[in-house]
C-alpha cells in the first residue's frame, strides 16, 4: 500500500499518517520526492487500512499493491483448478461444452436438446428453471417442474446438468436435481446466494455481473470458495458498454488476463456476450482460440418458438457445425472439444 | 411495435411474418418501401410477440413503440407520486433529506448523527445494519442490534429510519424496525427480493443499478408496484462508465428524464455517485437545481475512523453547510429543503 | 512513482530495476514488503521513464504519482485563470453565457439569434460555420460565408463570436472573424490543430472528446498551453456511455472535480451533453449549481426547421426561461449569470 | 423511416406530421393504434429528413430503417472488396498481417524490425513517422527521415509500408514513402483528413475511435470511399469501456459483425486492443479465429528499450511464437496466414 500525500502536506499531517499507519500493525517507509512525500506501507494489511488512511489529513491517494482477493489467487495456488461433476469437466486440455435452452419448457423439449448437443459433442445440458427476468411479465419458468425434467434428461443421456439458482430458499431444491449451480450475472453480488451456494457440494458456474470489474468478479468467486466449496468456475457473459450492435460487448481478453490472476477454469458464453445467432459460432470459434476452458451456448430445437432468448439460440445443426468449426481450433491448439461426436 | 424485414425478404417470407402478427392476435399493417418492406403492428401486445417476430425468416429486426413498463409509467397515472413516512416526504415540493452514516457502528454513532442531521434539516436518518461488501473479508453490519439503534434512533430524534435490506429472509426483521426499505445497487435486478418488498407494508428506496439502463430501472419498480406496494422511490446513485476519477458517473439527466417517464418521486445520492467528500457539495446543490425530489446523504460523526465509506462521507458541519447550499438553490426554485433547520 | 515488482521477482530483478531507475536520472528506494517488494523513485521524472520501467523483468506494474500536465495544473497556479474576449468573461464570479444556432445559416438567422440570446442576458454568440459531420452526405456548414455573417452579428449586437475551426489550414480565416476559436469534441485529439490554435491571438474553447478522460483533456489543454496560448477553456459536454436515453451522458461533477485540479474556466454544455430540447433547461440550471463558469448552449429561431441540431435547440422563449431559471439558482450561490436581461 | 407520436398526440399534430412527410417528398401511411398513432414513411430520404420529422409537435421518436453509410454498405456491393498493394492483401482466403514497431527509431531498428517480421510471414511493415502523443512532451516521431527509413525497410524487404498520417498537411508526403496510410483512432473524425486521404491513390487502414458506433465508423470510411478512394480497410483496436485492466476494451464480435454489414476488409490490433505484451498471442489468435481479415501487431527488436508502446510489443521471437499460433488456426479455418514463414 502506498500513501501518497498532497504536494502541499505538512510536515504534522505527514507525521500523523505515518503514526496511522504504525497504529494500525504496519510499518511505514516515508520518502520524500521532489514534489511530494509518498509513505510505502509494509506488513499484514487489515481490512479497512486503505479507508482509514484515506481520509487522514493531507493525504491525496492510497495506492494498494496486493490484489484483494486470496484463494482465487494464483499467488495461493499456482496450478489451474480442473473442476468435474459427472460428465462435465473444465480447467484441463479438454474443452468442456454446456448447451441447451435458455428455459425448459417441455419434457420433450429438454430431452430432445440433450440428445441433440450430446450427439453434437457437448458434455452438459443447461436449462432454467428459475427464470430471472427483467420484466415481471415474462415468463419465469417452470420452477421444481422444469428441475424434474432436466434431471430425466441426465437419465436419458448421462449428460451433467447446469441450472440457475436465483435465491438462496430454493438452493437446496436446486443443488437436488442439478451438477452445477448457475449464478446468474444479476446475481453476481448477492453475497446471500454466493454464501448460500458456498455451503453445499455441487460446482458453481459464476457468471459475471455486466458491470463487473475483475477485482469484484474474483471477490465474487472468493465468497463461495471461502464458504469451503472450491469447484467455482467463472463465466464471461459479456459487459455493459456504449455499443448497441450487440447485446452485450464480450470481452474475450478476460480469458487470458483470468488464467493469469486465478487458478479457476474460465468458462465464455458467446450467446449471451453478442446477443445474436449469427454472431454466436465465430465467437464460440474465438473463444476457443483465446484459451477458455469450457463454452456455454444456448441451443434449442426450434428458436422461431421459444419462451425465450429464441433471437440468440442456434438450432441443432447450426449447433453441430458450430462445434465443428471450434473442435478443429481446439485441435490446432492442442486441445480436444468437448466429447466426440456421435 | 414494428418489424422491419431484411432487403433481400422474399414475398414468402414477409407475408409468413404478417400471418404470425395475426396467429399473436394482432394486425398487421405491411408497408412496400423503395428499399425494403416493414410491418407496423397494431394491438395490445402480448409478452414474447417481439421475441418471436425477431427470428423470423427474413425480419432484420423488431423496433417496440411502447415502454415496456406500465404500472410505473406516466402513461397510467399522470400526476407525479408523493411518498409518506411519518417525518418524510418526496414527490411534493418540499425536498426530502435522507442523511447518516454508511453502517450502524454504536447506538451512540447513529443517535449522534441522527441529532446532527436532523438539527440541520434532514427528514429521515439513514444506517446500515446488514451491509453488501464487495468483500467477503469486509466489515458485514451488525444486524439485529444495528436495527435496533436504529430505533432508538427515530424514538430520540422522531425521524423516519432507512436502512437496506439484502436478503428476502430479512425482510419482515428489517420492516419490523424501519420506515422505508432500501434495495441496493448490486440487488436491483434481484426479482424475488423486489417481490417480498412489494408485500409488506413499508415504503422503499430502490437504487439504480450502475449498468441499468431506464427501461430496467423502471421495470424493477414494476416488480414491486406489481405486488401492491406503490410506495416506491426512484434513486439515481451513479452507473459505471470509464471514469475513474470519480467512483461512479453520477448522470443527472436522469432527474428530468425519469419525471417525463413516471411518476415516482427520484432520489440523487451524491456520495456514492461521486465517491469523494470534496464533490457532494456541489453535486447535491446540482441534483437540486436538477429536479430532485430527494437527496440520499452519506454523514458521520468522524469520518477518518468510520468502519465504511468514510472517504465519501461528510462530517457533521459539512453537512450543515451543504444543506445551507441546496437550501438556497431549492429557494431559488420555489421550493424548500427538508425541514428547516434547529 | 512506484515501481511494483512481482511477488516471485528475482533479487537480480530488483536490482536490475533500481539499476535502472538510477540510469534515468532519478533515486530509488527500495522497500522490502511480507509480500512484494516495491521501489519509490523520487526525483524530476523524464519522460519516458514509466514506460521504460514497466517493461523490466519482473515489474508487475508502475504507478505514477504526479499528474502528467503541467501548465494546465492547480499546483503551477493555484488561482482561477479568468478568460476575457469582449463582452465574455468565464473564470471569475460572473458565468459566461455562449449561445446560438448549432450551424449559421443565413445573416437573418444569425443576426436575429445574436439578438434574443443577448436580450435573454448572453455575453457571446455561437454558430457553425465549419461542421464536422458524422455522415459525409450532411449539410456541412457555409464556411467563409457564415464567418462573415457572425461577424456582422458580433457588429450589430457587440456580443463575442465563438465559432468552431475545424482544420489547420482554416485557423487564421476563422480566428480572423472570431473571438472564441472552438475545438470540437471530435478533435480534442488532433493535436496539429491544437498546436495551430496555440499559436494564435485568440480565445480556445476545448470540448471533451466523448470517450477522454481528464488527465485526456488536461493534456490536449495542455498543447494549447505550451504554444503560449493561456486563454484555454475547457468545455464538458458529455460522454459516450451505455445510457441511450440521452445523447450522451453529461457528468456534472467533471466542474468541482476540474476546479480542484486545474486553474482553467469550466464551460458545460448542456444541449450536446443531453441531445434532447426539454432536458436542457433542467441541466443548464444544474450546471450553474455545481460551480460551472460558463454555459454554452443551442438557441435556434425555429428549431423545427433548424438545418441542424433542431432536436436539442431552445427556441427564443425557452432560452429566456432558461436564463431566468439559472440566474436565480446563481444568485442564490452569490455569483451572476451573464448580462442583465433586456 | 417510422415517426412515433406521442400518446396524446392530437389529430391535428398527426396531420401536420403526415404533411411534412409529404413535403419532404415522402409518402406518409398512417397508422392507427390501441395506445399511439404511427406513421410510416416510404421513399428515398433525404438527409435531413429524419431531424426535421424529430421536432414536429407530438412527436416521440422519429426511428431510421436504412443504414446511413451507402457506398460500405453490403446492400450496395455485397461481395467482400479485397484491398491488394504490393506484397499484402486483405480481404480474401489470405489474412494480411502488418507488424513492426510503433514508432519508427532509427534505420537499423526499422530494417531490422522488418526483416524480422517477413521471416515470421508478415507481409506488410508498420512504424510511425509521424506520432500523435497524448502528451505534448512526449516523442512525436522522426517525420520525414522517419518516412525515408520506412522506404529503405521495404527496398530491402519487398514488404508494403503502413504509416500513420495525422494531418492534411502531410497526406502527399507520407503518401510518396508508403503503401498503406494509416488514420489513428484519434482522427477517426477528422473529416478533413478522410476526404484528403480519399483523394490520393494509396490503399486507407481506418482505425475504430474508441467511443466511435459502427455507424459512425461506417460513415467515416464512407467520407473517404465517397471521394473516390475504394482501397480502405477497417481497423478494430479496442473501445473504452469500464474495464481498466486492458486498456481498452477488444470486441472481437465487430468482426463478423461489420463482415455482416459491409465488403470491405476487417483488420484487428490486439497490441492495443490489449495494451499488454502478454495478452497478444492469445488475442490475434481469436481474432484470427473470430473471422479477422487481418492483423496489425507491435512488433520492437527490444521492447524494454521502446521510444513508445514498449508494454505492448512482442519482440522477435514472441511475435514468430504468435504467427506459428495463428497460423495453425488459420488452417484450420481453411485459412493462410500471411506469407509462409522463412
Amino acid at each position: 500500500m502506498i500513501v501518497v500525500m498532497e504536494p502541499d502536506a505538512t510536515q504534522e499531517q505527514i507525521e500523523a499518517a505515518a503514526r496511522k499507519v504504525g497504529e494500525l500493525g504496519l510499518r511505514a517507509n516515508v520518502i520524500v520526492g521532489t514534489e511530494r512525500t509518498v509513505i510505502a506501507v509494509v506488513g499484514e494489511e487489515r481490512q479497512h487500512a486503505k479507508e482509514l488512511l484515506e481520509v487522514s489529513d493531507g493525504v491525496a491517494t492510497v495506492m494498494p499493491i496486493l490484489a484483494p482477493y486470496k484463494m482465487a489467487s494464483r499467488e495461493v495456488r499456482s496450478e489451474p483448478t480442473t473442476v468435474t461433476c459427472g460428465s462435465f469437466s473444465a480447467g484441463c486440455s479438454q474443452i468442456g461444452v454446456i448447451a441447451g435452452p435458455c428455459s425448459v419448457e417441455s419434457e420433450d423439449q429438454i430431452i430432445a436438446s440433450a440428445r441433440a448437443v450430446k450427439a453434437a459433442g457437448a458434455t452438459a445440458v443447461r436449462g432454467g428453471a428459475f427464470k430471472p427476468r427483467t420484466s415481471p411479465y415474462s415468463f419465469q419458468g417452470l420452477k421444481e417442474d422444469g428441475l424434474k425434467m432436466l434431471a430425466t434428461a441426465r437419465q436419458e443421456t448421462g449428460l451433467a446438468v447446469v441450472t440457475e439458482v436465483v435465491s438462496t430458499e430454493d438452493v437446496e431444491l436446486v443443488a437436488k436435481y442439478s451438477d452445477v449451480l448457475q449464478i446468474g450475472a444479476r446475481n453476481m453480488q448477492n453475497y446471500r446466494l454466493l454464501e448460500a451456494v458456498g455451503g453445499v457440494d455441487r460446482a458453481v458456474l459464476l457468471k459475471r455481473g455486466p458491470s463487473a470489474t475483475m477485482d469484484e468478479f474474483l471477490l465474487a468467486a472468493e465468497y463461495i470458495l471461502n464458504e469451503g466449496n472450491h469447484r467455482v468456475m467463472l463465466c464471461e457473459r459479456g459487459i455493459r458498454t456504449f455499443e448497441a450492435h450487440t447485446r452485450f460487448t464480450l470481452p474475450l481478453a478476460s480469458v487470458p488476463y483470468l488464467h493469469r490472476k486465478t487458478h479457476l477454469p474460465v468458462i465464455v458464453d458467446p450467446s449471451h456476450g453478442t446477443g445474436h445467432t449469427y454472431l454466436v459460432p465465430d465467437m464460440a470459434a474465438a473463444a476457443v482460440a483465446s484459451g477458455a476452458d469450457g463454452l456455454i451456448i444456448e441451443v434449442h430445437p426450434d428458436p422461431k418458438n421459444a419462451a425465450s432468448d429464441g433471437y440468440q439460440s442456434l438450432d441443432f445443426e447450426g449447433f453441430a457445425q458450430t462445434m465443428d468449426k471450434c473442435r478443429r481450433v481446439a485441435a490446432a491448439l492442442d486441445r480436444t472439444l468437448g466429447a466426440p461426436p456421435a
